[in-house]
């Protein structure tokens, strides 16, 4: 049996490699993924890096892999190609244009995939995990600020990310763009109330820091490194919930010198992760 | 004389306030100022925060505020129309589909402004200050990252920040708006070549960092406190330029600890930046 002739990925130049692509017919419209709103999300995957992520991780069961044509030549896309084939995923050529109007973000790259979404863990295994470091988004609104915490969070070694069930951003293609790749690396708790789940990590010695501007308390004057932390994080527009703050074993901020008082919300949970990285490596050296 | 009769910002409910507005006939499309493409730019500003540090800056000659008509009650809004009044800089309601039309970021919130271009001073003034914190973009690309970094380099109380003259990204709109009124406070300079900036910087007594995320040189080994520190970064695809990393006294990146070995640019920006400060507070106490 040969293949059947495939349109080529990159429009002149280099012959389409046909080896382990599957190109049905199958219109990039009929998703035979369930897509109901329930669970953390994370079912489109766009953008390069993303893609040959959630393929490298071989943590996510991965439904199809759209490319579009006629795209330059690219090493990634040959990973992406590569990868896919070696885990028998059916790749699917589209044009350009079709992957615009599929694709949720303007990042796509000319690439998308649709997988099983992201599993969640019981909080409990997280905080049996040794020495812990958690990140808790409570009400994060702007899925770019979350999609950025995540990929800090991934670069600073947080071994666990918890999320309400409920008044949660999902795990949008917008979240999973921003964070290139580092939801499939990530271990993931969505629990039913924040307030709850920091009393759960106070009992379990976790020291629980909500990072508030507003806070007299500099971040720098914590020890964050001779024992478990956790992160909190409130959303950009009203900050930590009252009731989340008052759980919260300590309540700091990152000392600003300029004019602007308030930092993105992204980067400022990135620059706490990191805070929490080097004083980690530092104890250890 | 008394005003003209003036449409009201807010559709419904409250008063329009009239005192010190100027609503003429003229277009959004009929702008005064001068656009050509040379210069640091700046000058379109959209943006609620972005606007509101503009009147509050004093900096920079304001030609007009567009307020989109028919908007929620808003206490910034209010501030703007105040500090607009005080400064007599004229007040311009449009609808908001114009608005919508007119600005080159979907985050303009109801309020753009034109102002004259952001100045620059020589390079010399900016090594003469007492104890200079320079960031220096080389290259950077795009304007969310170099945004993010300028609202974060006004944070950590960077003192100056040199960008080429030539292959510099501009300060667009989308800069503007994601540096949420940084630009205002801080100074620029912009220089013919980055390596030629880099070597006056280090006959000056400053300590040169490059960024770059794949060197083995941790920048928390670095003492960034006792001296004058400048911190270079590339861009976003190819880092720094040979030229300029071989001007560099140090070549440092962030460590990382997860799968995905890159930060977002804007980010390691912000974490270098807030790694000066800390180190300069915690020298100072």
């Amino acid at each position: 049996m040969s293949p059947r002739p495939a349109p080529r990925r990159n429009g002149g130049g280099r012959p389409a490699k046909q080896g382990g692509r599957v190109m049905q017919g199958r219109q990039v419209g009929q998703r035979p993924v369930n897509r109901d709103k329930e669970g953390l999300g994370g079912e489109q995957v766009e953008g390069r890096h993303a893609v040959l992520e959630l393929l490298k991780a071989r943590r996510r069961r991965i439904e199809r892999i759209y490319i579009a044509d006629a795209q330059d030549p690219s090493d990634i896309l040959d990973k992406i190609e590569l990868e896919a084939a070696r885990l028998r995923v059916p790749t699917q050529l589209v044009s350009m244009a079709r992957l615009d109007r599929e694709a949720r973000t303007e990042g796509h790259q000319g690439v998308m995939a649709i997988a099983g979404r992201l599993d969640t863990v019981p909080l409990e295994e997280l905080l049996e995990q040794p020495n812990p470091f958690l990140l808790v988004c409570d009400g994060v609104t702007d899925p770019r600020n979350l999609g950025a915490m995540l990929r800090s969070a991934d670069g600073a070694g947080v071994t666990g990310v918890v999320v309400p069930r409920h008044r949660s951003a999902r795990i949008s293609p917008t979240v999973t763009k921003t964070a290139v790749g580092a939801i499939e690396y990530l271990t993931f708790s969505d629990v039913g109330g924040i307030p709850t789940a920091i009393d759960q990590m106070n009992k379990a010695g976790i020291l629980t820091v909500g990072l508030a501007g507003e806070s007299k308390d500099s971040l720098y004057d914590l020890d964050l490194a001779s024992q478990p932390v956790a992160l909190i994080v409130g959303g950009e527009e009203n900050g930590l919930a009252q009731l989340t703050r008052k759980r919260c074993a300590a309540v700091v901020s990152i000392p600003q010198i300029g004019k602007i008082v308030s930092l993105n919300a992204g980067v400022a949970v990135s620059i706490a992760a990191f805070e929490v990285a080097r004083q980690r490596a530092a104890r250890k050296s």
